[in-house]
């Protein structure tokens, strides 16, 4: 199929995402930012509200901000799923960006009620179609696919603590998702391969339809059965905070699949190009305060760009 | 104008190469070259003479190899503006590459008969219209360009070693050339800019009409008066020894250059894809080996894998 441009959202499509919502503390070697609106599911739901209907599922603590709900409400997000937990405090997290932001240390790592989160889709949630399973423990992330009904499109994202505590629950999942979405030295540590080309074909020998391996920077690699695609990153000249980047690409890309409701290979390329812009956005500020503030107009304008940048 | 495919070498078309000559000594984390041929001006004449006629101009000393002179004859690349210095030998480099290629460094440096050469061109060589000036000292370079007749389209490329030693002459040079192809961190250490897209326009605001960055294995960047493009490189899997790498592109670049005799945006585009295919050779063996035994098929054959990969 020919590729989609997106002129505006589609009201009538949705996607369902999980993950976490956190309250972040980000120190980079330019500034500092406190109690920010973080965790996958936030970033992932703002980018993906471009394109397509949310509903969200995750837990905050008794000191989540209702500003931030308002935040979520403003793009139109259904928090249906959204659980609020009195028992204690929003999870929390706390990282530093060294070296010109070439390398993240976590600082704290603050559980709180995510310790006994346990995703509980609400009934309307369970046919959803397109299924965005944000950075959390494995043997969640297939606590929520046991629940769904249908044969949704289903994307997962991970980072390196559950390849090394929770590998067998990581390998289930991949076995049974559609498109797995890792940064390149995540998919080193799975699949034991430097070479891109080798982790990618590797990664879907072990089960996903597809596989994206994001570069940062550099870029992304998409491996699917038809055949490899790599695409340039967006060209960002003002980066903050690289936090939320990974969760911004794979929120757009699922909104996208999901409003044009197609996921052929053409479909998933062109959603590469949307999630690159969109996280684009993310970068530039912290928290989600630019992928939030920036409409839908300057996404259209940098996928045009984009777009010329990778043209012969 | 619209993209023109290389079918064979245009032997109407001729470039000229100005660089160094070399015996090799290289060791990579798998294996171990001794005395192998390389230098600026041996790659790129090999790689571009797939695409066009090569007059190549350096020197060599007394121990050089007949059988190397064999090979550039057999690429059928005119050798007469090639010095031979009797008084002593061959320039020697010696490197090592660490952890998985990802750093390179100079083992030793023997210049050798290289100490006192002055590039000559032959008068044949003089109204070239398609410049390569490879790898050596900008004295040099803007030595060359003085002996040039009419109004050749000039690529440079340069090391850090130049930009820490040469730093004026290197400025002068890059204002007289049209297409100046360094890597990510020369581009760095020249503008102070670690930011590729700022990099890049810096540079092209000191004089070339335009700039390719080479990011290695994350492909390389063009910089334009009508626009940038970026371009992922060609999945290499066997990688054995990435020396010569960037001299192969560039030497590929202008040979396609010249046999198409178009400089357009457009044609500087297609270009670099026949160049990263084509550099993308030389990294599987040592020396020029496989750069020179691969033939024109395997390059038409990356070249239409390297198009899929990056279409949309």
């Amino acid at each position: 199929m020919s590729e989609k441009v997106i002129k505006s959202k589609n009201v009538d499509a949705s996607i369902l995402v999980v993950g976490s919502v956190a309250y972040d503390n980000i120190i980079t070697p330019l500034n500092t930012g406190e109690r920010i609106l973080g965790g996958s599911a936030s970033y992932a739901s703002i980018a993906a509200s471009y394109y397509a209907g949310v509903n969200m599922v995750g837990v905050v603590g008794h000191d989540f901000d209702e500003e931030f709900i308002n935040r979520f409400n403003r793009r139109s997000i259904n928090l249906d799923g959204l659980q609020k937990d009195l028992s204690g405090p929003t999870f929390m997290w706390t990282g530093k960006y060294h070296e010109n932001f070439h390398n993240r240390e976590t600082i704290d790592i603050k559980l709180n009620v995510f310790e006994n989160f346990r995703p509980h889709l609400p009934n309307s949630y369970k046919s959803a179609d397109y299924v965005m399973l944000g950075n959390i423990s494995p043997d969640l992330q297939l606590h929520v696919m046991d629940q769904l009904s249908g044969n949704p499109f289903v994307v997962a994202d991970t980072i390196d603590l559950w390849i090394e505590i929770k590998r067998n629950e990581l390998f289930e999942l991949i076995k049974r998702i559609n498109l797995f979405v890792i940064n390149d030295s995540e998919a080193e540590i799975i699949t034991g391969e430097s070479n891109i080309i080798n982790a990618g074909n590797k990664l879907i020998s072990m089960g996903p339809e597809c596989t994206i391996i994001k570069k940062g920077l550099h870029g992304a690699y998409l491996f699917h059965a038809e055949g490899i695609f790599a695409l340039p990153a967006y060209p960002v000249i003002d980066l903050q905070d690289p936090t939320g980047a990974g969760d911004s690409f794979a929120g757009a890309l699922l909104g996208y699949l999901s409003a044009i409701n197609d996921t052929s290979f053409t479909s998933i390329k062109n959603a590469m190009l949307y999630a690159t812009v969109t996280a684009s956005l993310t970068v530039e500020a912290f928290s989600c305060d630019r992928l939030e503030s920036a409409g839908i107009e300057i996404i259209k304008s940098r996928h045009a760009e984009l777009k010329n940048i990778i043209s012969l």
